[in-house]
């Protein structure tokens, strides 16, 4: 039977280091567009949420995973209490936190809200996608739609009485958007007749909202091939008159859903459009072949929100881990591991256990510095905008978060599922059981490295496209902004030699990203994607050991005023320790790395493709 | 619904390259004890399992994935097709390959029977351990048991009539086995009456057989503390009389069975021993407090065949991969990147997705050649005793053999886990649906890393014991190997710079095991276990690469006399883009290893507890 307790587990007070001591937040708090905001809400908010999501979401995963969602004369049935769980969520108005004012939202700053996405995720992480991407499309409808369609859909949808969706991927094309063939045919009235299949689409039916509004990607006659041809339209499940009220189907079926690995309590869907010839949808905005334009704006923010899937995810399965190697002895310490009668030890004291638990530690806090980076990157952009800041303050912002956006999808989503692993490691064949919830977050965690752009994509994105971003002025302002954090800090007594080798991976990146410019410029660009990946893991552990070493600056000088008995004396020392991890036993693989793609092997691409396997 | 079809694939050239042309175990045919043996009768055995695996293992896996166990009125009942798929194995004979010929076995060598174990794990890893753990129970009764009780179970065990478990945990003894608390104490008339609870019994009950036999680990009264206090214990689950008719249950019972990530189709069970205090059980052997010692033996051979699921999982993992990339199209070749017009080409032509499979491959094809190694060096050993070969020869070998095992456990089991993950991510969206096999296999192979002994304890084998034996003398030939290998390569015009990493990594694994002589000596044995799973898989990668590369330069050579139209030139071409890619791209990893081992990082030690979180 499944559990229907709350795993998950949050340190709270990790949220509000990063918010307000490592990227301060309150900065902006006070001035527009944050005018309303302080740190006295920020904090009430995160424990509210994090009350919710402990309470409500929690219970309900385990749940989810097991029974899953079911397919029952074409509608979809989502797992017990998840649609009680999503009422009492729009109830109490956590979704509308990020949402402007003008539908009723708080406006909050991504920083905050961020937070408050690990906070529901990490309790949930299946269920929180139907909201997640319901915004999404709102998103998408609020920045690009008439303002008839601005009005029509995104107050219901942000309110939650409409989901959304989004539809990209069909049977042949998948990292492929432009082999999409999906047709749109207007129609007399200015409505487009919708024809074709979707698949993977998360959410694409649920018996949670009245309606469903699909975001789909199509088609229209004679447009280019490719993704330049193709259109956003907006499709709902239902019909609709003025007023809201369903009318009718819209002649949009489930054909099937996916069995999967994981992320059982969201439903996974085959949708078909148009099967009767009677589906209808309406081009968003006036103008038709901006779809993949439209959707890529909202791609960014969707690739930072499958980052913070995976920090959800791997952040509890540290925290569960770390609970379980306090409470399960096993076996005497390592000093008196010759002696029969040497009382047993909480398995938290065995070297190697320390090791995993360090090592998760270090990659999860890392990871949430260097998506809370991002967060403040795009705060202080819009705080700059509408405080006069300057055009060049502004696009080293916006160019950060740009740098970011690929480094947080793929790094944040590959570590998850290895911090996953190790945490089923420290649970022993406990771990492997359904009794624990580590062995469900691993399964999870696994498809967040495949969908919103596979994390080749991401790496692709990063070497091909964001590196040379404004000329490359934006890496070169981050590879500046590492350089002159190892300049003042050098010399400091206790991180010389993390210090060190910080500047060693610094070093490692700053030269493959020039023999990048040279086989762009040798047109050996096969060498490229060959080793995209490994640099994106370069560059993710560069500036995570950054931001860690950051933090670990900021520790020292806060426990300067505290003595030992202090509680966040702890909390310092831990930041202190996970950098000090990090860069030496992390950062040497940037260098070795670095290293490894200046050998140059071509193997992958010489292959012969029958000399993989006789079969 | 689960899928009917196997979807298991192997590769048998590659079998008879490893056995034939790397490991030449044809050279040990033809004298004792593997007189009887030829390599066309080697050959037909592999086909005909190959066969067996495919025609009957492969249909059921995901049957039994999707089923699983249940327990119903104190028994447990196997998944659909299970019962008939074990009487058809024993029927075929495919069990009695290994088993000597006292109890009608054919007495293969273990070279072959090791890959024949692949060939039926890789189809359904969850259905070959009922087998697997009934011939490893029944192989400790041959070895150690007295004549009758030899003649009364290892036949019909051999046979396949009762199945057997190994029951070593309990919920307070895991890693820690010498907590065990099942209690054994003697009966007027010799045998033992049994008391206590084992959790983790695989195969702890099921359908197949007529009785089970478990060997129980207990404690008798006044016997130490500790593992030096265990005895092991013959417990059926039935009581049976001389010929071995089942005579009345035994007070065995199961309390539960796990609920788990994988291996759904193997019974993972809760024994209750003599709950009414009516359970028997026999010495095994003649003398108490042998238990841990016999056991032992036997875990040797456990853990290799732990390899062996490793790879033979990831092996199928591997070439389902390269079966889709083959057929699945999707974007333009890279060199054509930018044209919407160019033809979709199959993924396979992607430079990303020939790394995946390139390394896959790599790694794969290694971990054969490191189970083989290990298991020539066991067939060398046995046919020199049989023949009259030196005391430092057989040593030598058994020396091998014992270093292998760790590394066979360790590393297979870790790569496996990784390398399903890699084919789940090659196949995309489609990988993480239950409609490809993939992500079973990563599910199921997670358990792997953790069982007959966690990876912690084979790297601590490693480095505490294995490293040490003999006076280090096999250690120091193991690398003496490695030296002339490279001395004699090293002016190859292909391989210089494959075989110059090579030399590079074992200078990395020679300097660290100097390293843990001075820790050892000054008495800083809690860094020893901090770095030991790094170390272990640093040994481990040296000793692949090296085999990668002599596979090579056999192929080299073959390839003189071959021209490129003819289908082994392309397979030979494979091993050398293995060799090559895994030189080039894993090798540098371990140098780099040792490098950050010597930076001597403390933190996980330092960190002191309360500083990992504030919750």
């Amino acid at each position: 039977m499944a559990h229907t307790v709350n795993r998950y587990k949050a340190d709270i007070r990790e949220f509000h280091f990063v918010l307000f001591e490592q990227f301060k937040i309150q900065e902006l708090f006070g001035k527009a567009p944050f005018d309303d905001w302080s740190e006295e809400v920020a904090v009430a908010i995160i424990d509210e949420v994090h009350r919710f999501g402990t309470e409500v979401l929690g219970p309900l995963n385990a749940v989810g995973d097991e029974q899953g969602c079911r397919l029952e004369n074409g509608q979809v049935l989502t797992p017990d209490g998840f649609k009680e769980a999503w009422q009492k969520m729009y109830e109490a108005g956590f979704k509308s936190l990020s949402i402007s004012p003008e539908f009723g939202g708080q406006g909050a700053p991504t920083g905050l809200s961020a937070i408050t996405t690990e906070l529901s995720s990490g309790p949930n992480t299946a269920f929180e996608m139907y909201p997640g991407l319901t915004i999404g499309a709102a998103e998408l409808i609020e920045a690009f739609g008439t303002e008839e369609q601005r009005e029509h859909y995104c107050g219901r949808m942000f309110g939650g009485t409409w989901g959304g969706t989004m539809c990209l991927t069909e049977a042949q094309a998948g990292s492929d958007v432009g082999e999409a063939s999906t047709t749109a045919v207007k129609n007399a009235d200015g409505s487009y007749a919708i024809k074709g299949s979707k698949i993977f689409i998360s959410g694409g039916d649920q018996d949670l909202t009245e309606n469903i509004i699909h975001m789909v990607l199509a088609r229209t006659p004679g447009a280019p091939k490719g993704t330049k041809g193709l259109s956003l339209f907006i499709v709902p499940k239902h019909r609709t008159d003025a007023e809201g009220n369903v009318t009718g189907p819209n002649d949009v079926s489930v054909s099937a859903i996916e069995h999967k690995m994981g992320i059982n309590g969201s439903s996974t869907c085959q949708l078909a459009f148009g099967d009767n010839d009677a589906c209808i949808g309406y081009l968003l905005g006036t103008e038709e072949t901006r779809g993949m334009r439209q959707m890529f704006q909202m791609m960014n923010y969707a690739r930072v929100g499958v980052g913070l899937q995976g920090l959800a995810v791997a952040s509890t399965a540290y925290l569960n881990a770390l609970e379980y190697a306090k409470e399960r002895k096993q076996g005497p310490s390592v000093r008196n591991f010759k002696s029969a009668d040497a009382p047993r030890v909480p398995i938290i004291e065995h070297p190697d256990v320390r090791r995993m638990l360090l090592d998760m530690k270090a990659r999860v806090e890392g990871i949430r510095a260097l998506i809370a980076k991002g967060a403040s990157h795009l705060d202080r952009a819009n705080s700059l905008k509408h405080t006069g800041g300057s055009e060049s303050e502004i696009s080293y912002h916006e160019g950060q978060l740009e740098l970011m956006t690929p480094l947080i999808k793929a790094y944040s989503s590959d570590q998850a599922f290895r911090i996953c692993e190790t945490a089923i490691q420290v649970h022993g064949g406990a771990g492997y059981t359904r009794d624990f919830p580590v062995e469900q977050y691993c399964r999870d965690s696994k498809i967040f490295s495949i969908y919103e752009g596979t994390n080749h994509i991401q790496a692709l994105d990063l070497v091909a496209r964001k590196l040379n971003l404004g000329g490359g002025q934006y890496a070169m302002a981050l590879l500046q902004d590492i350089g002159k954090f190892v300049e003042k800090h050098q010399a400091s007594e206790v991180f010389r030699k993390s210090i060190g080798k910080l500047s060693e991976a610094h070093g490692a990146v700053s030269s493959t990203a020039m023999q990048f410019m040279t086989w762009f410029q040798a047109g050996e660009m096969e060498r490229v994607p060959l080793v995209a990946n490994r640099f994106l893991k370069m560059m993710s552990e560069m500036v995570i050991g950054w931001l860690l070493l950051d933090a670990a600056m900021i520790a020292c000088e806060r426990q300067e005023a505290l003595d030992q008995e202090h509680p966040d004396w702890s909390f310092y020392e831990g930041k202190k320790h996970a950098a000090r991890y990090f860069a030496l036993n992390v950062l040497p693989e940037v260098v070795a790395s670095a290293e490894t793609i200046k050998l140059g092997d071509r193997s992958p691409l010489d292959i012969p493709d029958a000399a993989f396997a006789t079969v």
